[in-house]
């Protein structure tokens, strides 16, 4: 029996499925296309994924995962639950500023001499024409063409005799050396009619545990022919990387999983890449990855069981020699695929790559490097040594944990201030429009503007008679006690927001963004003991990852996330793994300095260190318990709204 | 609308097929999975698919490949006619005769050094347990464990996690060194519960245009474990390469031969070859292949379409690093496939294989090797060059363009005697049943003896005059003339014969056969010419090929295809491109050199030579024009019957 499900991602579309009766309303989402986001992996504990469902006329709040379909059904979705809305740009290589990023990498790597060893080459040539007294196999004229060139993928040679022949033996040949040899990989008549132009391009990866985004470059310029970044289609799986591990671990869930990042996410984010940049995905002839230990399992197919089975050991850490084909990716089947090597279970090779991109191995001085994921990572280090850890800052960063928390997406709120005279917040929303959300950079900013206003103590809580003393109808307004005597901040009512849900804080909200806040603050603090130096010995912070459009970095250390250090020594370097896995793909020298880099690296394992426990309960407190640490603020800085 | 075909291959099996309306027999018998001989390529033109149809109760003889399928019917189909019937053998690892003729290739090998470098290793280790404090990831590990090796494949990395927690990290690798860097191919748990036991074993094959042949090898110690042997079910896109080249010119034509011979023929073959030496196709970690030029391309899917075209140029000589799933064929999917390399578009790498195994290339005198099969390849030198070319004898040998031909296959008359004073003919039968048909070397004897009893003159033509003086109540019997004025020879009457039908050989059959056996003398003629030399400086003759059980080399003298030197210094030594392949498998050295040999073998494009045609046109008669090369009789041989 078949029920008809009508979901509404009002205004603009409806998805009308016939779905089997049984199933649920997430379960027939992802059968028609929708990917719901489902942080509990749909055991219907985190209350994430509530829709208006409609029968027979009437309208109800339910959680998707929960719902069984047993009528005909029209369902709401929230658009913030979408995960699965890709977003691609064309990059216009005339366009300076969308450029300058990816220049300022090139010339960082020209620095270093790394630079025209992508191991990729395009080669013209004409070769003497066979006749009766030189009748030399084409395979052969052709190796003996190309001096140097020792063998001809199967791929290639398939098509060499029809190739040669189109134009009077004039071709160009693709060679790539990755494999030590030089190979033929493709090729082309020379002004012959084919589909596409000689010209080599390359991808470039970050699978994040919810987010994945990806660069196509010309490889022969450096140039970004487009970019895009598209939802981790794993997310119905389970937010994080232990529920995507237990997810993998049922019968035939590891296929499922790397099925959901190949088929479900990579392949249509590079058709579309491709076309946007008016290109064939045949032409995309050589990868590179960078992905946490668990995605990087989960995208070869490798099962990642023991990652969360004591001693939390990887499969690998790195892989070499495997290319598109074996991997299900669709560009051109020979294409090799670079994985950027993994330090441990936590730190995986978007750190190795984010690190190489911060160019932190560079530096004479103490220096530091935070990635703010789903899950924090930091290094500590200079060009003499690398000290990594992993710390459960939990999802807090990403909206995950938080009752109005959401992605750094459209919608999102990703900057606030409190307005010192009336208390009002005054927003600002990506994309412009109504909010949906806050997203991690909206937090930092919230928690600091409410702590620095005296709205909250330095425990988190909100403190409701001094404040009410000083503006008593905005606090009446906004500041409420739930059923339980649990104290809440009201951002924006019902009929300011884009879902029409009022966009609230709670203390237990502000609870677990202390508690992230702390796991990092404390890591810092921890790592820092253990290699007998202060705060004031970091030189450069680089700040990594995509919680928002940036971070104000003031506010990060006014609530005790980051250290008190001048703020100039601070870098916000956006998505670090991305641009590490831009340099793999540029530059062989690169990919061979952050297989270094990730082999240097000490894994520090924080949950062992007796100290780390002590120093994230002192963290656990706004800014600190020991406020010395935040006493001079580096900045002009006043605690008290005057 | 479809009709019900009942094939009787009597008296043993009915195969009843539902066709669809307008199928040829031949078609349907295909889809029924028979494979009906097809010489002509199901033109209409050879006669050869002759079967009998039943309609309505009225037998009639048709042409399979000419009958449209309009009504139920019933197909006697004679056996002769199937050519998809595979015969495997296992070999008794104990049974020394059947272990001889490799163990004899194993000792050549042994004298060459050529041993223990099949590239393949099987190491059994015991790793140390990871723990907390070593949490280095598996494939580190095991790398670090096995020293030298420098990679694991992505196949064995997938299943490295869980065959190493099977038995508390005792595993048994296969190692391959075949691509330069030594690579872990394979895993299994030592002592686990592992379905196949730690075996290394590889398949050396022989893709003839007619018969394919293959060998299951025990790498470790060189035994053959199993042997078979299959019609190429290529055969209904035509007899000769010519044929097939052209098939595979049509759209979808070269796939189709590729399937043919990967899918239909080699799967199947080592399926049951390994079923019957009881192990799993995954355990087949190499492979060696040798071949004709166009079944090289057509088993690469390579296209083959420019070895008929002026300058006649194949698109590969040699193919390097290519792997079996990349072939489509079933065995472990990262077995390196070797190829044997190829010298030229007719001479290929059965020939640089067969040369290998004849070990003619460590001759210090001059040496002669000869491949009959379904053309004729000669190869002429020492160990100091090697002068090579190809004749278009065309298949007689075979059993082709001979009324009453067949392949040296069950039912083929293998050798013939004429008894001197009666002048009945004494044949014997391969199988020992009736006779269905006579194959070469039953040939080389018929013409052998029809000419030295006089029956034939010596340009093939029946002496009707003289021999029915001597004996005319059995040459009226046997000898007639057909409604043309040709004269036959009843070799056997209907009912002495399997399918009922006479057996006979015409005038135009042994014209056929002269032009076969001469256009070999001719090319070894040539070849001397241009070397210098004479007949009489050949020390050795190697001839190589399945034309039958063997060859009576003194006819094969008498008529004038071989030079006429000393029968000691020929050799019969069967399929020496298997041979050759099973040298390629067990040592990579034996594989080099057979590329050395193939690389230092000029071909001689006989049709270029002016004096060729003249020598062809000469060697067209029994001796030969010039009777003085055959005059003295290297062994007593009786002109005439007394």
């Amino acid at each position: 029996m078949n029920y008809t499900v009508r979901f509404k991602i009002a205004p603009d579309a409806d998805i009308v499925y016939s779905s089997p009766s049984g199933l649920t309303v997430m379960e027939a989402a992802r059968q028609a296309g929708l990917d719901l986001d489902s942080p509990c992996a749909g055991n219907g504990s985190c209350g994430k994924c509530l829709v208006s469902v409609v029968t027979a006329g009437k309208e109800e709040q339910r959680l998707a995962c929960q719902t069984k379909i047993e009528s005909d059904l029209t369902v709401i979705v929230p658009r913030n639950l979408l995960v699965s809305n890709s977003k691609i740009k064309t990059i216009d290589p005339n366009d300076e500023k969308e450029q300058r990023i990816f220049e300022n990498l090139q010339n960082q790597l020209e620095e270093l001499g790394f630079t025209g060893d992508s191991g990729l080459e395009l080669v013209t040539l004409k070769l003497k024409e066979p006749a009766i007294d030189d009748p030399m196999a084409d395979s052969e004229r052709l190796l003996a063409g190309l001096h140097n060139a020792m063998e001809i993928s199967l791929h290639a040679l398939r098509k060499l005799p029809g190739v040669l022949r189109q134009n009077n033996f004039s071709l160009t040949c693709v060679l790539d050396r990755s494999c030590g040899v030089l190979k033929v990989i493709d090729l082309m008549p020379t002004n012959g009619e084919a589909a596409c132009k000689p010209l080599l391009t390359g991808l470039a990866i970050d699978i994040g545990t919810t987010t994945v985004a990806a660069l196509l470059v010309d490889l022969s310029s450096g140039k970004v022919l487009a970019s895009g970044t598209r939802a981790n289609p794993q997310i119905p799986y389970g937010a994080d990387v232990i529920s995507r591990i237990i997810a993998s671990t049922r019968p035939g869930g590891l296929e499922l999983l790397r099925r959901a990042i190949v088929d479900e996410c990579l392949s249509p984010l590079i058709q579309e890449m491709a076309r946007k940049a008016g290109i064939e995905t045949c032409q995309i002839y050589k990868a590179a990855v960078a992905a946490n230990t668990t995605m990087t399992h989960l995208f070869t197919g490798v099962p990642p069981e023991h990652l969360r089975l004591e001693p939390y050991v990887p499969a690998f850490f790195r892989a070499n020699g495997i290319n598109a084909f074996d991997l299900g990716l669709h560009i051109h089947p020979e294409a090799s695929v670079l994985i950027a090597p993994s330090v441990g279970s936590y730190v995986g090779g978007d750190i190795s790559a984010g690190l190489f991109a911060s160019m932190l191995f560079k530096k004479d001085t103490l220096s530091l490097f935070i990635d703010l994921g789903t899950n924090g990572e930091l290094v500590l280090g200079s060009k003499d040594f690398l000290v990594a850890c992993a710390c459960s800052a939990g999802p807090a960063f990403e909206g995950g944990d938080i009752s109005s928390g959401m992605r750094a997406a459209e919608g999102a709120i990703d900057s606030v201030r409190i307005d010192r005279k009336s208390l009002e917040p005054v927003l600002t929303v990506i994309g412009k429009g109504k909010p949906w959300g806050i997203c991690g950079s909206g937090l930092i900013d919230l928690v600091s503007e409410f702590f620095t206003c005296g709205i909250i103590d330095s425990r988190g809580k909100f403190d409701f008679t001094h404040n009410a003393e000083k503006q008593p109808g905005v606090i009446r307004k906004r500041l409420h006690k739930d059923e339980y005597g649990m104290g809440r901040y009201i951002l924006a009512f019902a009929e300011e927001t884009e879902n029409q849900k009022e966009l609230f804080i709670s203390e237990a909200d502000i609870d677990n963004f202390i508690r992230a806040k702390g796991a990092i603050f404390s890591a810092i603090r921890t790592m820092l003991a253990i290699l007998n130096s202060s705060m004031n010995d970091i030189e450069n912070v680089f700040i990594a990852g995509g919680i928002g459009s940036g971070i104000n970095m003031q506010n990060a250390i006014s609530i005790g996330m980051l250290p008190n250090i001048p703020l100039e020594r601070y870098h916000y370097i956006g998505n670090s793994a991305l641009a590490g896995a831009y340099a793999m793909l540029k530059s062989q020298k690169a990919a061979q300095k952050i297989d270094e880099i990730a082999a240097n690296m000490t894994y520090l394992e924080l949950s062992s260190h007796p100290s780390y426990m002590d120093e994230f309960v002192a963290a656990c407190f706004l800014p600190h318990t020991n406020s010395n640490l935040f006493s001079i603020a580096p900045n002009a800085n006043t605690r008290a709204c005057t």
